[in-house]
């Protein structure tokens, strides 16, 4: 079996493990990729959806959009021939000498210091956290203070420790997002949802 | 909280969660990291380890290891100054031009290929699969004609087609391996695992 064949026959069965529990085109791709990227159902429960938010995902993937991820292990994840296709990029600070000795100095995590750094670039801005819940916290106190204006938060930082309520400040706020309530998540899981997107663009609508 | 004391506070979660069920030292670590990396509980069943593989695999690290994974993104999750104060190396040749090219030609996956080429290199193998059953079924086929004798085979990968059967064909067999049975596993897990390894040497062992 080909790649591509062994894709398809797992989405099918995906689908139909999934049975009775349906969910809207758009979001269908990205809850049942996620499930693809973790072989966990939980995701079919656990993801929650801004309202409109896979339409303003897309805009903002066919508009230049920067992704910002907070490990490299999320960033190698992200399918970078998409990226390319679409003129969108995608980048981690976390790696960055800079970034760490100012996390240092200041005692604050990387993570942090990367949000605040990343807030400060041009262009739509696409946060993908998979490992930081103070990358989120410290998001929502950006974007409360009018310094950035996310075009999505993706937050499914994975953990035991400040986790579920990091995620749970975006819940039914403004800023459109894909969280992933409760303890699960993760690099992989934060990179799927990327690709997700990306690939309703790619291969359903020709971009 | 600082980062150090937020991992340790999450081990303590998890030790508590699991209740009665223990697990001898080493293996322990190994089922603790996954399920910090998952918050998935399923992995304190799903993990299956041969025979002192414990001690196999940190033998194998301390004698300057190459870490062969399947994917760039559990390359990029294991802990590289660990690795160095080691001796020991990880690298991924599925992004290599030669591999794509070859496994083109000759009509296979670029995991199969990367497979073969990796069995040909020096000093202790370990292989980290965590995405392509084909990687693992190709390093079967190598190990019966004696033409690998890996280290450890860390057997992960997370799918619905022939993931399962890839896994089990290591279960019982004489090369040293920790495998994820069932359909989950995943690139984040391949990385754990290395990492549980890494840390019980340089954090508790003190190389």
């Amino acid at each position: 079996m080909k790649p591509q064949d062994i894709e398809k026959r797992s989405f099918e069965i995906i689908t139909k493990e999934l049975g009775a529990r349906t969910f809207p085109v758009g979001i269908a791709e990205v809850v049942k990729r996620v499930i693809h990227t973790t072989a966990d159902f939980d995701y079919a429960e656990n993801l929650a959806f801004s309202p409109d938010v896979i339409e303003q995902a897309k805009a903002a993937l066919c508009n230049g959009a920067t992704i910002v991820t907070d490990t490299n292990m999320a960033l190698s994840g992200i399918s970078k021939p998409s990226l390319t296709k679409l003129g969108a990029k995608a980048l981690c600070l976390m790696a960055d000498p800079d970034i760490a000795r100012e996390a240092k100095e200041r005692g604050v995590t990387r993570a942090v210091v990367s949000m605040e750094h990343a807030a400060r670039l041009d262009g739509p801005l696409i946060f993908a956290v998979g490992n930081a819940p103070t990358a989120l916290i410290r998001l929502h106190e950006l974007i409360g203070k009018d310094e950035v204006k996310p075009a999505l938060v993706i937050g499914v930082p994975v953990g035991f420790v400040n986790v579920v309520e990091a995620k749970e400040l975006f819940i039914g706020g403004k800023t459109p997002y894909i969280i992933a309530r409760g303890r699960k998540g993760g690099s992989n899981v934060a990179a799927a949802i990327v690709n997700a997107l990306l690939y309703q663009l790619i291969r359903r609508e020709g971009f």
